[in-house]
């Protein structure tokens, strides 16, 4: 008898755009109470590169992103022993069993040490505000709509009292289970375009439903609510109760998650 | 007795913007087999309408689109004695009793002399390609993704041999049930931005399906399957079977349609 070679394992990394209108999320996850396995964007995913492979696989993402929520770059990971299918091939057969929803914009060989959530450097999110007098017929799943006028030049002065090191307890849904609540914004800008108002905001990492709530909040201070002072007050008091209120699901995009000797993926229109 | 006064009746013209995709179209019907009402356009803004002015009302619409066609700029008119209320104030409280999908972006009191259907002197059409490799995420019933490269200087050159008057019976879906099948195409022009190809056509009317068969065909002259001089053999045809395949309704807008006497609504982004 003669020994089986080893199968060599192989790491994929994949950036996926999804529009998370129709999900539970990215992870998967289990009804309540009928324990039936929900449609998340997670399991979709994993069920598209088992049928490829051809073997079960662990597919472990950088962000749970919630209900509702889009991406234009979520990260996730998974090894295989199917070493023979090149990249793109790979890739074009996940996409092939994808709804139209889900994309998998690249796939790529990375060493078994590469870790999608332990070796993220930098996030970062986009909250798109649909600020005209009419909704967005077209987009109603894709953008908050907020029909009252909007001072950039305040949410610009509010956003920049954010960035830096600091404690963003105020600023996360409480739950949250995080011992340490110190995180690092790199920036936080607003930019209009037409009725497109986007908030961006970069960090090490956030807390559960930060980017919502910091959105939420400088929408308030747009629209003459809150003064772009009272934005110090809120991270010196810790309590959420002093923030705005968290803005919704269908507004918040991942745009990209930097990894550690990476430079983070392009994130263009998907 | 008093003779009680004569109620006045004013009609209104309404501009209307709709994404189609959850829809069964424009106008009202039933289920085949069932007799149930399907959820149809026309039958939400008239249960609106209704509901404001307090009585029954017609609904005349100027465009009956297919299911899954999307609007910017659909045209219908109603009478109703209601008139005392200002015509924004109405815009206003219709749009508070529809989904988040459809708006009513205009009410304006016209002659009760004005039809949407009859006066209609020109209306135009938009087809959305999305044209790249990868599929559109965000855009998935917004769009017909195609990823062919398309060769823009050959569809214009289809494009011009369709402009002008002629029978359209070629590109028709048979069973249109019309005796005279000529018709004027006043533009038909291509348009390029990134990866999203629009086919614009204007003309005095359309025959069933008409505007996705001529995006069809210019599709498949763009990625090359069928010469730009076969349009005039197509024309001449009269014959379905000649010209190309039907496009989806995913990519079809209905922009703008011009009324006897009146400029056509304006159609931004919605």
């Amino acid at each position: 008898m003669t020994a089986a070679p080893t199968p060599t394992s192989q790491r994929y990394k994949l950036v996926i755009a999804y529009r998370g209108t129709h999900y539970h999320g990215w992870q998967t996850q289990e009804h309540d109470v009928t324990r039936v396995q929900l449609p998340t964007i997670q399991a979709l995913c994993r069920a598209a590169v088992m049928d490829v492979v051809g073997h079960p696989v662990d597919l472990c993402g950088s962000s749970r992103t919630d209900s509702g929520v889009h991406a234009k770059g979520q990260v996730a990971h998974f090894d295989t022993h199917m070493t023979q299918i090149p990249p793109d091939g790979l890739r074009r057969a996940v996409n092939a069993r994808l709804p139209a929803d889900i994309l998998v914009r690249s796939v790529t060989p990375v060493a078994t040490t590469f870790h999608a959530i332990r070796d993220t450097v930098r996030k970062r999110y986009q909250y798109l505000v649909w600020n005209a007098a009419d909704k967005p017929v077209f987009h109603s799943d894709l953008a908050f709509h907020r029909w009252q006028p909007m001072d950039v030049a305040r949410m610009r002065d509010a956003a920049a009292r954010l960035v830096g090191t600091h404690d963003f307890n105020a600023f996360a849904k409480p739950g949250h289970g995080r011992s340490n609540t110190v995180r690092t914004l790199y920036a936080c800008d607003v930019t209009r375009r037409g009725p497109r108002l986007v908030i961006g905001v970069c960090g090490s990492g956030f807390l559960w439903n930060t980017v919502r709530i910091l959105s939420g909040t400088l929408i308030e201070v747009g629209i003459g609510r809150t003064p772009p002072e009272a934005i110090d007050a809120m991270l010196a008091s810790r309590d959420r109760r002093t923030a705005g209120p968290t803005a919704p699901a269908c507004g918040l995009y991942l745009q990209w998650i930097e990894h550690q000797g990476e430079a983070p993926a392009a994130s263009g229109a998907a």
